[in-house]
């Protein structure tokens, strides 16, 4: 069977709904695409599919789901079966639970989080065609990412949920962060396509979200979306610089919720027969902001 | 089965060994891994394997061959079988043939082209190492890209060969060239990975090379490549540009037997669900060269 | 007394009035500040004063003067004596003559070129403000460069119109063009500020202008105006590139009168006690287009 | 008289010369000139004269003194006198004190700082030389920058220092910082050229050193400066970021005697008639930092 084909959505819990369409519009410069209950969905501007991010108004932020999209049908009901294998339990998500998607399959992560895979979505296509396009479009908003790129969750018990996207969907690990005698897995970074990480997780509590990040094409367009964050005052959380792990040029900032957001860039191609690259406690610093050479406080602690 | 992992290499045929290797590890930056009968192999530094471009000495420039890695050697198997379905004819090249490699599968490409699939080849690993790896080393010679990234051949038959990766090798095409009626293909650009292309094919002679591309960073690595040249005077066939098609920013050149090279930067990730992007030939300028918008006689005429 | 300020403003004779000031707002991205008789008034979103561009309908392209900024009325009165000492005629053009302009001193070049200096305009203040203001000002549209930078003249005489830019308006030469012999003058490029060139001359007919440049901030934002060009359809004279003389990062276009624009990055800085450095004509090709290494027809022969 | 031409050397106290030495030319990657007494003399490839930077053997770290360069001996001869008539006493310090140095006139500044003006010093040359230059020389070392370009100094009285240098030096104001009613000046950028800045100076103890600051040419090259310094295991004190003052792209970190030196890239031209900018004490952050919007503890009292 293909490898999972990507991370085609995530579904993000926001207290204001309006204020937060305003900011993913405006300032991440996403397209809403369509609304339905209490979720506004969003698509960026390089991407084809209906959405791959849905703000769902709650009472508490976080990350309500993450979907990874497969390549056909018989994908979906091949990696279900993995699924239930390694011990995870599934349930079918009917299609038309949500705007524009078919059917999906649900599980739990072993870190709790709620996960889904699915095959059907409606295509809307890119901003700039399919018939002789232009590299992009004319009247970009904010930030104006390529796409939804990948999220970084926590979790108690990384050894597992490494061996669950590898044994059951098939992942590989690009990087790992260790205690220094390499007896436990303090970050653990996962891809299915040839990015540096399609989906990561660092130890700390089960179920939460540390960040959703969105692509961009170079250390330019950072530093303009940079720029873009203080104009809209937005809240920073790490200002640019560049990862060790995955080579990216990146930075956090918050979604009016708290969500945190990352504008990412760069990185390395990851191949299938890469050796996972190990990061050793004592350079954690080092691997996570490759300039500071340390963590902060807020990196570690601000969690959705 | 797995997708087919990558263009792991490519032989590249040459007048002046010598010439050619200090071109290849001054100019361009590649490592020069080692040597056997009248060949030169080299690895760029961000690569694992023993070696991703093989001078050989010759009376005629051109390719020699060029390979793609496969994840297992039950995959190798499994795309020997499917080309022999396709009704290629395959033969097994057996370990030790050339430095540094296992057995590999060769066959010849509907246009003519000597093509390999293989799994095993050593691993040199790349000049940062896989333990607290810096992001790039120090000493970097030349362009000094990440990898070997993509070539693009011409043939008569572009359907065919177009089929032949789709059917037999599991490829998708990313773009292609039509007429303005869509009757005839007149460019195919074909992925494996999540690149824009890894292989890409224009209607010319068959078993013809037109350039071997190099991957670097940045529109700001390829313009430093772009100065390099003219320090080094090595002949321009294209100055820094965007291509329509892929997007990538790039330039053209010529190693010293007349092979063009391309550096290569940017490009958007293809999934395998992507709609092929059509270009029309009236647009075939804008394609190729987006500021431009014409194709130049050179640009259309060498060929090795 | 201080040396002359700055090259303030170009009035640039234009077919369609119309058509042009659409092409200056919406691709170069000036902002439209007045209108006065058959002229439109324009200034980039980085300038202080009222204008720094003129456009003036008239039935032939070009050149209708250029104007220097002088630091006082002292300086105007000081400069207006050596250019008569130097032989030229000068003449007061009174307040009101244009928008927002007060007295000029006009005098016609050695080539032929119409040219004042000034010191009172209106001041209308960036787009950013002058009390805690952003670095760049949302909304900008196309290019949207800082400022009107440089003209590029033709003329017989280069040695004597070089003299009277040193010996009477105190600049200084950067570079310059000679034939191998070191005999004759082919190009001259001259300052006043600490720019690599705020005018300069190549050999050609008098009293014609090459091109008017504007400034952009790096290589990549002249690679998104290259881009906005081909969006645009605007004719492409020199695609992206860079200059040997003064280094920068450029592109040439043409308006829709046929006047030739230039978006250009970087160039060193210059002070007054550098050494004029010397390009020789075998070597002109490099010192013009660094990459390509030769002069094209078209750069050579069309002028306005 | 011709504006004083440009802040043309420092002299920085080092703990350690051969230490600062190495950390000077293969981190910085300045070239060594010369030795003298117990002084090292450097100049960067971009640099015509003789130096720009003297490292001095001492038991404190900080600034011996700074130096501006003016056109001619007549320039030296009339700011002598402007500086004798604002109340500051001058003194001639005789050609070959230090190497490759004639004459110049000394004096302290009224934040208590050391300063001299000078018109003669040998002439080296760049490393791309003066005929038919390539645009950068092969073989940079280290950041390379291409200039020593600004020094940031703290003092007590800096409205009177401003004055010193506007009416003794012909120098302009480009920005300041005040409080947030107005009355009293916290910072001061003070400039020569067409430089945002060549001289700065915020409230702090007299006689004391912020920073000196290297010029590099793009944000690319701060964020490869960036990488450096963490190969290097150079300190950091501000990880890239942009300046709202001067809106420079930068980077803070120490040297091996704990002087702070700066590389920046951009920052907008400065014209004598352009009006200064005020930041007001609440916005200070911003002004300093753009992104981070706060200042930080190391920033503020690290000084040499």
């Amino acid at each position: 069977m293909a490898r999972v084909m990507r991370i085609g959505r995530v579904e993000l819990r926001v207290l204001d709904l309006e204020k937060s369409v305003d900011y993913y519009t405006n300032v991440i410069g996403l397209e809403e695409t369509g609304r339905m209950g209490n979720s506004v969905y969003l698509k960026a501007w390089d991407e084809y599919d209906h959405h791959s991010v849905i703000l769902t108004k709650s009472n508490s932020a976080g990350l309500a789901h993450l979907a990874f999209k497969v390549e056909s049908l018989d994908d979906l009901a091949y990696y279900e079966r993995k699924i239930e294998e390694f011990g995870c339990t599934t349930t079918r998500i009917s299609k038309g639970t949500r705007l524009g998607e078919g059917e999906a399959v649900h599980f739990i992560l072993p870190t709790g989080h709620h996960c889904e895979l699915y095959h059907e979505i409606d295509l809307l296509g890119t901003a700039v065609g399919n018939l002789n396009p232009h590299p992009w479009p004319l009247g970009k908003k904010g930030i104006a990412p390529h796409r939804f790129d990948h999220c970084l969750l926590t979790g108690d018990d990384l050894k597992t949920v490494t061996r669950f996207f590898i044994e059951a969907l098939n992942f590989r690990q690009s990087e790992r962060i260790t205690t220094v005698d390499g007896e436990e897995l303090l970050g653990s970074f996962l891809f299915t396509t040839n990015k540096a990480h399609d989906l990561a997780f660092v130890k700390g509590p089960d179920a939460k979200l540390h960040h959703a990040a969105f692509h961009v094409d170079s250390l330019h367009d950072v530093f303009k979306a940079a720029d873009l964050l203080s104009m809209y005052e937005v809240p920073f959380d790490v200002t640019p610089t560049r990862h060790g792990i995955t080579r990216g040029e990146t930075i956090y900032f918050f979604d009016p919720s708290g969500n945190r957001n990352e504008a990412f860039a760069g990185g390395y191609i990851a191949y299938p027969d890469m050796p996972t690259i190990t990061w050793t406690e004592d350079k954690i610093g080092q691997g996570i902001f490759y300039h500071r050479r340390e963590l902060s406080e807020s990196f570690m602690k601000a969690l959705t």
